[in-house]
């Protein structure tokens, strides 16, 4: 134990109850991107943070930025999101902003006059759910060209540029939220989302990176015909095709340790019970610990679906859709993160994310790393994520620590921060 | 060749493409169920059969009977449906009632008088595209009740008996349509809407019987979660035990002759690229030509979705959508086609129709067979349906020698009816 003082039982339990019935309603948490509920969540959590004495603000693109110490210097950022899934949980996203509030009291608590401004931000969309524009906020903080976007519609037909108006912003002038110059450190406490660290019994996560991923839709053409009339050696069924790429797709994510694939939506076209299938649709999702190892997943899976397209005589095509590189955690921030796990005699677990997240965005600008707290048998996105008060609130605590150890000792962070930044790509 | 006197190119192929006019638009031809397109189909093939000396009508369950000849004595009936899948051919269907007319001129033209009833039928809604009522007409035309149908709705929420009532029908009374006891052997020509007739050079196939049928919806619950945070080793994934049920539902029907397989519809439940499918539904149809073998190929895939469901750790159920015994054609009516075939110097093929029909309905009351001619490249149910006008009017021409021989000795058909029906299982 450093010599941080204690203090008595955390209000973040309480903060994560009150956050969650901002809800669209149905079960679990839905609070999608630029909805009516995400804004009066915004307005409750500012005042949160001005109870605090921290001065908050939503940016052009959505973001609320909350501000606690001097204007000037490279700040430290704490921060995640407070979008949902439909009919998520309390904890995805949500720890990571109410932990930075949380870390924020602690500092205050232990009489901390912090040398470096402090943030906590609420990136806008992190969830990719309603308009197809993943990581918008921490993009346009990152100072990415989003403003192109305005025309993605949801569900209900309503476009990006329409709703962003609703919270009176205009899409043409998102570039304004770019921030990122005055960002020395960013800092995201987040549920696992998976079951590594509550199969092993570790309370904090230290991530190691950020997995690389790539997406692919594939189209699967054979020939529709009678199933009742067509001789079995007679036919070219796509969807016979593509359960034998699904699981050839799987064998190579089995045969790779820390790698992952998914066939998560598959569709027969003109699908019928007595028609044998002429054409399927479905997408491949790959991810591995490296931008090398992705490369190696990629082509062996594309041989795989080659091979078996030649085998079942039907065409295939492949449309990448999505394709990012891995992205490290900032060593110094990792070692920061275990010592101040160590010193909450808290057990440790170092893994990769094989999630994406804000900091997936944050890290390719500034040095960035990720706290990780135990999921309930690894359940995420439904109302069944769970994560004791006692962990959240341990994994607060590290935040807190580290934050310390950065506003502390401004000089030598800065000249770090410098350095890092030289050798980090920014595209 | 035996005595029938020749007759010029016949109007077949042109009354193959006046009816294929009567369509609602698309790609080849819509002729739905109780649309305003079949009726105006009805009204001109009720035309065609009036210039042959036809009396027709519709009955009460919307099917077009056309008799000609006396009024008594049990009905020799040629027949099959108008109505049409959405976008399909010119063949399937109307080549049975077209070439029942052909049949009619062509006796007329040999000068046969007939000694019992000929009738030519078009029975309704055969195809099961629109209110999920299958065979409707020739169910009801055979006494079965249908009348607890008529709240079936189609795609544009019409049901059924609104439907009826555009047509001057009452749901209610469609009892009234029975007149299976008029009956005395029902003849049905057909496309093959298969390859092996095609494939084989034969011109015209003699049909052994409809195959059985199984149908299944199945739906195979896992677990979903991230696709990127739970490992590949922890997962409980519904597609690719589903993808593993359809590969095994292939092999089934592979590895026997004269079977076939399929699953035609799959959905994945809550689909979306980077979450492990947690539920699945598919649809089974299998076929297998005799009671004793449906059974055993049902029982093997039904063993094969056990095993595949425990080692995926899924749950899986199945329901039984449809089972419908073999219906074997009658010998007699069978040796007269390939005497018909043989007197018209044409090849022959004996084959199982792994198709319904309505002689599949028909076969479970009175004697019942059907002649095959060929579909270029087995293509059915498409706008791409073809067969030669050449193989149209020879199947025709073999209708017409069937007829002739069994109105030209009606006693001797009729003892024989009367022994069949009693060996016939009429439920």
């Amino acid at each position: 134990m450093d010599g941080a003082p204690h203090t008595p039982a955390s209000p973040l339990a309480a903060d994560l109850e009150r956050l969650a019935a901002f809800s669209a309603g149905g079960n679990g948490v839905t609070r999608l991107a630029w909805s009516p509920e995400l804004k009066a969540a915004y307005a409750w959590f500012a005042g949160r943070c001005a109870d605090e004495g921290m001065r908050a603000e939503v940016d052009a693109a959505g973001n609320l930025v909350a501000r606690w110490g001097p204007e000037d210097g490279p700040a430290v950022v704490m921060g995640s999101h407070m979008d949902s899934v439909p009919e998520g949980g309390w904890f995805d996203g949500q720890l990571g902003v109410l932990g930075g509030l949380e870390a924020v009291r602690l500092l205050r608590a232990w009489g901390v006059e912090p040398a470096r401004p402090v943030w906590v931000v609420a990136f806008m969309d992190e969830e990719n759910t309603r308009f197809n524009t993943a990581l918008f906020g921490s993009r346009a903080f990152c100072g990415e060209d989003v403003t192109g976007l305005g025309g993605r519609v949801d569900a209900d037909g309503v476009t990006l540029a329409e709703a962003m108006h609703g919270w009176d912003r205009d899409i043409a002038e998102a570039g304004s939220a770019r921030r990122i110059d005055q960002v020395g450190d960013y800092l995201e406490l987040h549920i696992e989302q998976g079951p590594r660290l509550a199969a092993s019994g570790a309370q904090i996560g230290v991530v190691t990176g950020i997995v690389a991923m790539a997406g692919y839709r594939v189209r699967v053409a054979g020939e529709p015909n009678h199933a009742g009339t067509t001789p079995m050696d007679a036919r070219r069924d796509a969807l016979a095709a593509a359960a034998r790429m699904t699981l050839a797709i799987r064998e190579e994510g089995r045969s790779r340790p820390e790698h992952t694939t998914n066939v998560g939506v598959l569709t027969v076209e003109s699908a019928s019970s007595n028609v044998i299938p002429g054409a399927c649709a479905f997408t491949i999702d790959l991810r591995a610990p490296g931008d090398d190892r992705i490369e190696e997943l990629d082509a062996a899976c594309r041989e795989r679906l080659g091979a078996i397209a030649r085998e079942e005589d039907v065409e295939i095509e492949l449309e990448s859709v999505y394709r990012m590189p891995a992205v490290p955690m900032d060593a110094h921030l990792r070692s920061l993160i275990e010592g101040a796990a160590r010193d909450e005699e808290a057990s440790v677990m170092t893994l990769s994310s094989g999630a994406g997240h804000d900091a997936m965005v944050l890290g390719r600008y500034v040095p960035t790393a990720m706290v990780f707290v135990p999921s309930r048998d690894g359940v995420s996105h439904s109302p069944a994520e769970f994560t004791t008060a006692d962990d959240c609130r341990l994994g607060a605590q590290v935040l807190a620590r580290v934050v310390k150890a950065l506003v502390e000792d401004p000089p030598s962070q800065i000249a770090r921060r410098a350095a890092t930044i030289e050798s980090t790509p920014t595209d």
